[in-house]
């Protein structure tokens, strides 16, 4: 790809496409499985039951503190399946590309995809590029879908969830979503804070061997409440958070505050929420904390019989019904 | 999903997303591994080999003679897994939805994606939505991705294919290509073409089990011609094609004429490319012609000593060398 921009012709299945390939795409991700002559990747037998999971990813900007679309699609895919108790293997790519994108924008972003998959032992196998006439995209879209091998002890679901329950957060709620928010400068504000976009994978292996651990999620869209929602409907029982346990950083509270959103629906996108055992919480919470990923993690609150409400018991000793994400409050930002 | 159009709100991770999810895509898809509220499917382990392949779907319309986007994109991905010698086992689905597309044709299309991946026995088992903002898509793009396991009797590659092996096609060439251009309306014409989007599951499986199958190969973007480049390429020999043996419709050899296009370069979505060794020629092309996918199979050429070129012998005793489609010559369908 010689060009500044990718143009309509990169997308042609022809010379300029296989170049852009081979100079942008398998330069960054080489690896012995990724064929580029191939149709499909030729991979080794699995022993163990498999997980499949898949995310699109649409962010706005590309680039954002702490992270970018290309790391971001690597960690959401990796996340899901660590989250879900399995090793993540192999991961797929595709790209949508808009007429018009910056060649260097479009390096550094694959560059930092390759890094990522690097950090979380994965390799991209499979991939495919579509290039989108102009004012019909956001950029660039990447689509990744992960292969993993079960690696925790027993199946994680709610299903196994029971009153009584705890619920784990592995670090700050609403980072990412802050950041992103503050990136587009749309608010004229501006703040020092970091998405905490990052691979999971490393928190979701210090519980996966552990007895009691019943099922994680990552916080991802519609943030802490969404999840705890999740929980609430499937377990068929309340959900009990305590708001003074929940960590929210300093600069997420103060944005919030000025602009009137709640923490708990803002993305995070290198989070886990645990459910454990209650004899459990305190030796997985020490694990995580033993974890630089896991410093700040928390105990948050607990499964009790009762309605599949979200109950958030406020500082002041009151109690707020946390509602599931309606309409759209929020900015996108995931 | 009440209303009538997309909305942003569908693709925040609340309430409305969690309706269109299950109203749209479950509906349509719900199979025993598709659960909602997983992070991951959790799937049965896999003897043998496995194949991943993953593949972007925009075309403009959405809809056209023939096929739509949704079971293109399950045609697509099968057929890469098909053509590669696996056996198409699961699908996952990435859908990026444009504010403002019809909930009417959404259902369509995706009904029309669920009837795809029945008739090739595969199942959607993961997926995930975004909504872009209105102007940022082309109302709707797709992502698939195919896990298969290796059904072949041999590893399929152009490693092996020798001087001397055959070439041969499994229909009609360009009737995708043309069949999308005229549903455009661009060029005041219409006609009658039908694009030939379909699954190539049966007409690959006819051949797995044959020795002396070499490689094959499913012409999509760039067409016959670019196949035929990527085996120059991929064996470093000459592939010599026969004008007069390829089979291209009336229909779409006329708006060829009138345009100036060459249907060696169109777009198919439903035919396979296969080299063979010359002594399983005629036992393959009598395999695929009792199928009614492969009724019109041809033997086009043969693979030669000699630089990686293509060649064409013209209908009138010439010689053109094919050129590797280049920059955008043709309009975009797929």
């Amino acid at each position: 790809m010689d060009e500044a921009f990718v143009r309509l012709a990169h997308g042609n299945g022809g010379r300029l496409m296989r170049e852009l390939i081979e100079t942008v795409f398998a330069e960054a991700l080489g690896n012995d499985f990724l064929d580029l002559r191939a149709d499909a990747a030729r991979l080794p037998a699995v022993a163990g039951e498999l997980f499949l999971t898949t995310d699109g990813f649409t962010v706005e900007p590309l680039e954002f503190p702490g992270g970018d679309i290309g790391s971001l699609a690597v960690h959401g895919t990796v996340n899901d399946l660590a989250v879900a108790g399995a090793r993540p293997l192999w991961l797929s790519l595709d790209v949508f590309l808009e007429e018009g994108l910056a060649r260097e924008q479009l390096v550094r972003i694959v560059r930092s995809l390759a890094g990522a998959a690097r950090e979380a032992g994965v390799a991209v196998v499979a991939g495919d590029t579509k290039v989108v006439p102009r004012g019909k995209g956001g950029g660039l879209y990447l689509a990744t879908t992960g292969v993993g091998v079960r690696a925790a002890a027993q199946p994680l679901s709610l299903a196994g969830v029971r009153p009584g329950d705890r619920l784990l957060v592995s670090g700050p709620v609403g980072d990412h979503g802050t950041a992103v928010m503050l990136a587009r400068g749309e608010f004229g504000l501006r703040g020092g804070v970091v998405s905490d976009a990052a691979s999971v994978l490393p928190l979701a292996e210090a519980l996966w061997s552990m007895a009691g651990l019943r099922f994680m999620r990552d916080p991802t869209r519609g943030g802490l409440a969404q999840v705890a929602h999740e929980i609430a409907r499937g377990v068929g029982a309340t959900v009990r958070l305590k708001q003074a346990a929940i960590p929210v950083r300093p600069g997420v509270a103060a944005v919030c505050e000025m602009l009137g959103y709640d923490p708990l629906y803002l993305a995070c996108e290198g989070r886990v929420v645990a459910v454990v055992d209650p004899a459990l919480a305190q030796t997985a919470l020490a694990a995580w904390r033993a974890l630089p990923q896991g410093r700040e993690a928390a105990l948050i609150g607990f499964v009790e019989e009762g309605p599949a409400w979200v109950v958030v018991e406020t500082e002041f000793g009151g109690e707020r019904l946390l509602e599931e994400l309606e309409d759209d409050p929020l900015p996108r930002i995931c």
